[in-house]
């Protein structure tokens, strides 16, 4: 554990050891790259305009930006020299920021913080075995739960970046066609069944040309850090809409992401082993080493007034049965080509017990199983003023690296 | 018709009433706006230094960017007045220009086009029921060929916006997962059935907000203009992956636009009335006036090395059941936000009869009719060296407005 001059709680979720890259602004700052410390955000602009960090000769513009990805563009080895300029400077024992401190360290709590990234293309994976399994076991019967495909290939598809909004965005229930009754015509309205999706994403940070692929051993040069994920579903409207070309407006009223992203770097030491994969992928999807992350991740929903939250469902990363590598290497290798911003969703992530589904669709289980809240009401589905905050962390020997939280709230469809 | 002092065929895609937008470079010029005339491109960059535009009272710096996203943001008022202006200034008998001419007109044979718009977001619709249908009594059987939902709202999903390219570039074949045999494990290897889809695309010129829908009604208001797009598949790699969640690697290794943007206002003079929709539809969808456009299509062959090319199918935008206004509606109709840029294609759009069907799928029959080619070969899907060209065309007494072409050739896998 490292120490700093910053002050803050063991517990933080922002360490010297994490450093996650956002963007805030406030009412006298425009937009800009931050970093969570503790519950300070150092303002990089500021940073920057002290001259301290003149010598790692980098473009100090890419703290100015509206978006993270001037800065991811410049590649890991010039973030891999931000961080340990940070951690150098805030160490404790380090006074050479104490002149600049007033201007260079905000309160988070008062600062705004905005979507990080331009989100190019956006991608969503399917990759948890159990979410799979839960998900065809209700719609296919227990025998046909799995797709014969979905032990050979992460399955994705792609979605809507433009409805990607930042945690603290709050969404409208959406309306559109449903038909609740196979014998009779479609009907309009608003969903009845709106539902979160527990999922992490990954952000591209170099670009690949039009027939280029990325191996599994390469990949991991093409992450620049993850962010929690909310992906939004209004399982009624997907119901009906869905074949045979997949998820559309079930998905694309909006879509939340976390404020910070974490790089890889800090999550080095969470690496773990994932699932074994049987059959045995083809050759362009095998890989070697630790490429799961142990990254605790929980959902809470909050009641409109309630004076307390209910936690319904605690999961973990690791339990994805495609790693992130794997879904590049796929993604790549018909010659698809990367941009910096691209984002890359891991689809809802299940456990294996029902306290760790990833969605209510599944801890309620179709609606059959309502959920009891803390201030006594039941869930099948997410209510309006219903507010949703993911939470994710890793935790070993002492170090807590975190992810903040993604928190959005239901508002009555318009 | 309106008469130029530019000389054109009367045959010309391009004549006064025409004008499209495109972007074009040359070994001296940076990328900038350029609007086609005949076999002239007109240098809107080098038109916006004479001065002759400064009336006009719009941003001339639009011309001198790399894509079409500044203009058509513009809005439509704006992009009428500069039809308005050209349309004055070529017309025969005008001299303004002739000061400029040698630095304003291009030969388009001297000019490289660009990609034309940064397209932002790409939804591909699903919205011939001649092509659903052929598909469905393919791989489903006559009695289930059309889906449930597919008479009550345009099907469609999500793309992938990075790869799009403009006419003229070549795309390899992609390579990937297949699985020939259902009682074999899957193979990987590169694809042995690459097919064109002929379609059409249209560009959003005007965003919305979060939350905002968009009516039949006003759909037109948010339609910049219309390009030629070959929707390429991999119809194998497509067939192993695409259940549960839609097309993905089969269709992402590349997808092709035409150079010129042709506005709504060249096109209408050939509105068209739609199919009689039946069932109703809801009434979100339902419109009124003639919202189809008669647009006529076809795609030709050429085989490496052959001296003809062979007309494989000829068939017209018209047929689309779903109009543009109704994917407008449908697709914002639960809130999903639209940004300058988006593009929505068609979908694969095939006549009602065999030479009018938009894909070799459909026109070979999955293989069980090949199609002659003028050289002797035969072709079941497209091959190796094989350049398909999809061209489209208005005409009515005497007018012709059109599309150019798209053409792109397909180069064997890396």
């Amino acid at each position: 554990m490292r120490n700093s001059w910053v002050k803050y709680d063991t517990y933080t979720d922002f360490p010297l050891e994490n450093l996650p890259f956002g963007i805030f602004k406030t009412a006298m700052l425009s937009h800009r790259v931050g970093v969570a410390l503790g519950e300070y955000v150092i303002d990089m602009q500021a940073l920057a305009a002290t001259g301290l960090m003149n010598d790692l000769a980098i473009d100090l513009a890419v703290f100015s930006q509206n978006y993270l990805n001037p800065l991811m563009a410049l590649g890991k080895k010039a973030t891999q020299k931000i961080r340990t300029f940070l951690q150098t400077a805030f160490a404790e024992g380090n006074d050479s920021l104490l002149p600049y401190k007033d201007s260079v360290l905000l309160l988070q709590s008062e600062v705004e913080m905005c979507l990080p990234v331009y989100i190019r293309d956006y991608t969503d994976f399917y990759s948890s075995e159990e979410h799979a399994t839960n998900v065809g076991i209700m719609f296919r019967g227990k025998e046909n739960a799995l797709m014969p495909n979905w032990k050979h290939l992460p399955v994705g598809y792609h979605g809507r970046a433009s409805s990607i909004v930042v945690s603290g965005v709050n969404l409208h229930r959406p309306k559109g066609q449903t038909r609740p009754d196979d014998n009779l015509p479609p009907v309009f309205g608003f969903s009845k069944q709106v539902d979160f999706e527990l999922e992490m994403g990954f952000l591209i940070g170099k670009e690949t040309n039009l027939g280029e692929t990325v191996s599994t051993e390469h990949a991991e040069d093409y992450i620049f850090g993850m962010v929690l994920f909310n992906d939004w579903s209004a399982r009624d409207i997907q119901k009906w809409e869905y074949v045979p070309l997949g998820p559309f407006l079930g998905k694309n009223f909006g879509s939340s992401i976390s404020a910070w992203v974490v790089t890889m770097d800090a999550l080095e030491p969470f690496r773990v082993a994932g699932p074994v994969q049987n059959p045995e992928v083809l050759p362009y999807l095998q890989y070697e080493g630790n490429k799961n992350y142990d990254i605790h991740l929980e959902v809470l929903i909050e009641p409109e007034n309630a004076s307390q939250t209910t936690q319904v469902s605690h999961s973990n990363h690791k339990y994805l049965y495609w790693n992130m590598a794997q879904q590049l290497a796929h993604h790549t290798i018909n010659g698809c080509n990367l941009n910096v911003g691209d984002m890359m969703a891991s689809g809802t992530i299940s456990g294996p017990t029902p306290d760790s589904y990833g969605s209510m669709l599944e801890i309620a289980w179709k609606g059959t199983k309502p959920v009891q809240m803390a201030n006594g009401t039941e869930r099948k589905f997410i209510l309006d003023g219903d507010t949703v905050i993911i939470k994710g962390f890793c935790e070993k020997e002492g170090l807590r690296i975190g992810f903040g939280e993604v928190k959005t709230k239901i508002l009555p469809a318009l």
